[in-house]
């Protein structure tokens, strides 16, 4: 009951929050972001010292290697976070802009205007840099925001929202438009993902399970997506050097993002070719291929691998694992990836101008893409500057959602005394 | 059970079907729109006789005159119908635009790509001209559609559901790409709802408690509105011949329309002069005023008068009343509507430019107008050609929805080779 009014308070000053950041103009809000990044800067040493207290608890619940790493702030993860923020500052203001303006025979003249989206709350886990990112990018978009960080990061996230606030104020803005939630218990979560006066969208951002439990009980739109099961399908008249230099990428540069390839498809005609080639790529890295029959013949003598069973698949690895499998052609190719892919993001290598344009239209994912690496859908590499998550849903923001994945559009109408006849 | 599976069956078609109108091409699905026109001209008297039926089976069962009005089909309805679809083939394909093509640092090309929702679910009432215009849009935006209309017009429904599979049959087009639901059993609609596997999103088109009810229900993301609570505010630097034309026709050209004045907000320095003039166009109609205090001194002559409590600020009336309250300028007046609309349509009447401008920035509806009578909230006054409904969500569509609003946007990313570093 006590987190249920906590939570209710922290709603409505959001709520309140939200209006007085609806109307600001381009020039505070970017001065409150500088604010925050100076501020970062001058408490370099308070940041550490509370970093350092979270470790510490995380080391005695016997945190993981891995997500210690991602807790850890460094003096680079901290100027890091200050230089994102700059850079926030530096990027066009959505909000105000007018797009589709028309004279209609009535006289009325109709266009539509980015708006912001209200209160935003966002869910993420250990890592203390997403509160500064989500902070930012959720006040140049105009709009307040609830964050509720994972436990582990508490006393960091509570020194950085100290700052955020010092910021806004000093700016002239609500402090409550970047609110941090103070209290570690976890039904709080439970309140922020109902309170559907309060809050008008939820991104969460962390594993498969938040994201479940969200999708079952939240009644508040999310901005998510679920699974990375990404694909690369090589085409019969793909340059195999690309081929073999995308596939390779899109599955070594990094194994655990969304965005890594998860399935290789290629083309019955060039399969004996660019298999063994890729292979010999993939063996440095001593990732397992598993592959359908004929995959599995062309490929004998490579060291790690299996067989593909129908599981394989519907598997993200997030692992040095590859799936492979050897397709009669673009049909089979797109068939494949309609029926498996997490609808995230999927690419074709080909030289072939009408194969390239079929595969554009027809694949039904948020990136699609042609002679490039699934790992470049992003929102920095998109341009979009920053990015608060990749949604998969194909109401709204779709794809790499940054500063305008944060807004609406509302239609504006001027007239000059027209009434409806 | 049956109606379960036979739903199912239902979803399971539509998505087949969705599949390949993604990948029709615009001449295609706009022969299948003028097919349908020819058949439902060919077919007037079929038409007619099962429309009369609908209707001695509704006399029976007591359904009220405006009902009744509304289900019945005449022969210029029915030309409507048909002269609605050749609209629709008139208009822009939206499916296969691409906007925002940048190249980026990289190498790589993006841009964003229009492409269908996939499968949507109408639900709606008794009116048998929503099962064509819904058919039409949704095949011109290259979607499949499941439509569960009210059970008053079954028979004439499931005539145009066949004349619609002729017209889809006779393009090369899947007929499954628009489903009449054939069933009046009321638990296809929760089975609808739930669907998330086979139906991407729901527009219901019905009353309050339909809204309401599937709010609750359905795990489907919406395009919707529950009310149409709108204002109109008289700045006091209006142009009062404006303001009592635009008064006058955004509450009396139609009454039972979402976008209806509701509320009238009046400056405090011209409510003594605009009133009066307003009142005198208003007591032709018998509309009843419910003012608030300075109102009701202004207008203590007026012979509908009555004063106005707090549920007044909250009503959507549908009828010949009006609620009218004086406020101290725009603050107020934008104070007002924020915290009593129901974010549809609000408007303006001003001559005064930094006045409109706050107005339009400040008020957060789904439509804001200056100067312009609220009744224009509407997709065919918008220039969008035709409305599939009006949707005060700010997730994706928000004002009057058309082809557009059924339709996504995904990333298409052209490369050269090039891979992540």
């Amino acid at each position: 009951m006590e987190i249920k009014s906590y939570m209710t308070r922290i709603g409505q000053q959001a709520r309140e929050a939200a209006s007085l950041m609806a109307k600001a103009d381009t020039a505070t809000k970017n001065r409150a972001l500088l604010f925050i990044a100076q501020a970062i800067r001058r408490e370099v040493a308070l940041l550490r010292a509370a970093n350092l207290k979270d470790l510490d608890i995380a080391k005695d619940n016997g945190l993981e290697a891995a997500l210690l790493d991602r807790l850890t702030l460094s003096d680079k993860a901290i100027e890091t976070m200050a230089t994102g923020l700059e850079q926030i500052a530096s990027l066009d203001d959505p909000i105000g802009a007018i797009s589709n303006l028309k004279l209609l025979p009535s006289g009325i003249q109709v266009g539509q205007m980015r708006v912001p989206l209200g209160v935003i709350g966002i869910i993420y886990e250990a890592r203390p840099n997403v509160t500064v990112d989500a902070a930012g990018l959720c006040i140049k978009s105009g709009n307040a925001t609830i964050l509720r960080g994972g436990s582990e990061a508490i006393h960091c996230n509570q020194v950085l929202a100290g700052l955020v606030r010092e910021g806004l104020a000093k700016a002239g803005l609500p402090e409550q438009a970047v609110q941090v939630v103070e209290t570690t218990d976890r039904t709080a979560v439970g309140e922020l993902i109902t309170m559907t006066e309060y809050v008008d969208v939820i991104v969460p951002r962390g594993g498969k399970g938040l994201i479940e439990r969200l999708m079952r009980e939240s009644k508040i739109p999310m901005i998510k997506h679920l699974d990375g099961i990404c694909h690369i399908y090589i085409d019969d008249s793909a340059d195999l050097d690309k081929a073999v230099e995308i596939g390779f990428n899109a599955k070594c540069q990094r194994y655990g993002t969304c965005n890594t390839m998860e399935t290789l498809l290629v083309s019955e005609n060039v399969a004996a070719d660019v298999l063994p080639l890729l292979a010999t790529r993939y063996r440095d890295e001593e990732v397992e291929l598993r592959c359908d029959e004929k995959a599995f013949q062309i490929l004998g003598a490579y060291p790690y691998l299996a067989k593909a069973s129908e599981e394989d698949w519907q598997t993200e690895y997030l692992a040095p694992i590859l799936a492979v499998r050897v397709v009669s052609g673009l049909d089979e190719a797109i068939a494949h990836i309609n029926r498996y892919s997490s609808k995230h993001t999927d690419a074709i290598i080909t030289e072939d101008y009408s194969h390239s344009l079929r595969f554009l239209r027809e694949v039904d994912s948020s990136s699609v893409m042609i002679n490039a690496s699934t790992r470049f859908a992003d929102g920095f590499e998109y341009g979009l500057g920053a990015e608060i998550g990749i949604s998969n849903d194909k109401l709204h923001a779709r794809g790499p959602v940054g500063l305008e994945g944060l807004t609406s559009l509302k239609y504006v109408v001027f007239g000059h005394g027209e009434i409806r006849k």
